[in-house]
């Protein structure tokens, strides 16, 4: 038996599109999987009523407190121990959940799996990805997007290895080819940052590098796992992210820019934190929920906390 | 009376898309303006045998040797003193041209500018930017796109002072809002370099400075003048190009994104070297080549190096 905790009290539509999302997984999931919705009872119940979950693998988790999206993220799991931020990772630690899901507060869901559930031994920094739509209907992964806007070699070296990891067992890729995102394709090219990574990345028996990508390589398949400092990462996603709002005012209708919408893909793992923690767009919906709560089961189901606890070990 | 140096072998299609692009020029303008032909005169007068030119505002220079695409800058522009480039920049130093135009070998063109006219005073490095085009049709000018690569804060603060004055006298944006690239709105966000250029910008008198901008951002009117390292910018903006090319491959027709086509804006100056210096696309058409000559004549007209030097004075 598998259990999930998901906040109910994050996002801009909280507990709404939690409740709809939860109502659509249960509804379509056949294995033995428990939902603990975690939240104010009474909202949580209030929405319930009006659309009923008709199953009963779920509970409720009464936590009656809620971190609003820009309280200070180490200030308010201090200060908020009964909020569903707080009980979810308390859960999650005690082994009574086996991952956690949040569209909340996202400095608070990083604070809150670094102090409950603590980084991977060996593993420098945590890392969050996104994931990119391909023409081919597959996903890539950039990694990192914005959690780590300066880094060093290494960083950028495991960084590589966790997306390879979770693109191979979470997104199906057999062996996913590596890619360090740059200014150039050749060897050499590059800023310090990528000139001194490239090495390292060619030396790496743990994964498939296929040399250099440069930005228009980000939006095809030249590699599966695209890696870069958060700095960019961050850009490249934001502005991607903005091209499908361009689309839409432009009453563009495609399927693969469709695709854009990077709101109905749920959320992105904490890759490198010892159990699966996703962590939502605020604006997630009802599928970006129930897509976060698949990626959970897949996580479980594939062991990939164990998968990189051995990539890992010294 | 103007001169415009033209290199009419660099390119993948010189000197047939030169030709054309002067022509197009020659025939549209009413100016005192007399563009030079650099290049092989066999080959030239090839082309204006089959495309002649109906005007006599134009001469051709016989420059023997070209320098390729994939050669080295430094080593070639040595080797090759009859190179296209090479006469170009001569003409250039010597006054006897007002302004440089080349498609070809970008790494040469860089050298040949450093070393020929030289960075203005007190620009601690020029910079190259990329126009990226907005929904109300207008260009916004993204600083630096990859020849910087890595920067200290006060190259940013420079660049953002050349883009600036570059928007306002050629692109004529007056007071033009400048916008910090970064991975979050407010003050204090960042990595290293952007929050420690931040306050730079604050304080800089000689600039509109509205603040950080996200990816989200860059395609909109959000800011005019868009400020990054040249390893952000460069992947920026080759994901932009590559947004045309799968716009292209989806049978879209949106007149918005046909204006990613890079390729007709023909090219970019590049910024704080003491003369009008102009790099174009290899791809360039005759299309882009016209651009490049009427940007060259609108840095000629609003005298903008000389405008740059009166920023600079210590």
């Amino acid at each position: 038996m598998v259990t999930i905790g998901l906040d109910m009290m994050g996002g801009d539509y909280a507990p709404l599109e939690a409740v709809k999302g939860a109502s659509i997984f249960l509804n379509e999931n056949k294995d033995e999987i428990i939902l603990f919705l975690i939240g104010d009872e009474e909202k949580i119940n209030a929405v319930l009523n009006k659309y009923p979950l008709k199953s009963n693998k779920y509970s409720i988790v009464h936590a009656p407190q809620v971190i609003k999206m820009h309280e200070h993220p180490t200030k308010a799991l201090k200060e908020k121990q009964q909020s569903s931020i707080a009980v979810g990772f308390h859960l999650l630690a005690t082994g009574k959940i086996d991952a956690f899901i949040s569209a909340g507060n996202t400095g608070a869901m990083l604070v809150g799996a670094l102090f409950s559930i603590k980084t991977i031994e060996g593993v420098l920094r945590p890392t969050i990805g996104a994931y990119i739509p391909r023409e081919n209907g597959s996903l890539g992964l950039l990694v990192d997007v914005g959690l780590n806007s300066d880094c060093k070699p290494e960083n950028l070296n495991q960084f590589a290895i966790l997306g390879s990891l979770f693109a191979e067992h979470v997104l199906n890729i057999a062996t996913p080819k590596v890619g360090l995102v740059n200014l150039g394709e050749e060897e050499g090219k590059g800023n310090i940052l990528t000139q001194t990574t490239y090495p390292l990345l060619k030396e790496n028996k743990q994964i498939n590098f296929v040399g250099n990508i440069e930005g228009r390589d980000i939006l095809i398949d030249k590699a599966d796992v695209m890696v870069c400092e958060g700095f960019t990462g961050n850009v490249v996603l934001k502005m991607a992210e903005s091209v499908y709002d361009i689309v839409k005012r432009r009453n563009i209708e495609d399927e693969h820019f469709n695709r854009f919408n990077f709101e109905t893909y749920g959320g992105v793992p904490i890759l490198g934190v010892n159990k699966p923690v996703i962590i939502g767009h605020g604006i997630s919906g009802a599928t970006a929920f129930k897509n976060m709560i698949n990626i959970a089961c897949k996580m479980i189901a594939t062991d990939l906390s164990a998968k990189i606890k051995a990539s890992f070990v010294a």
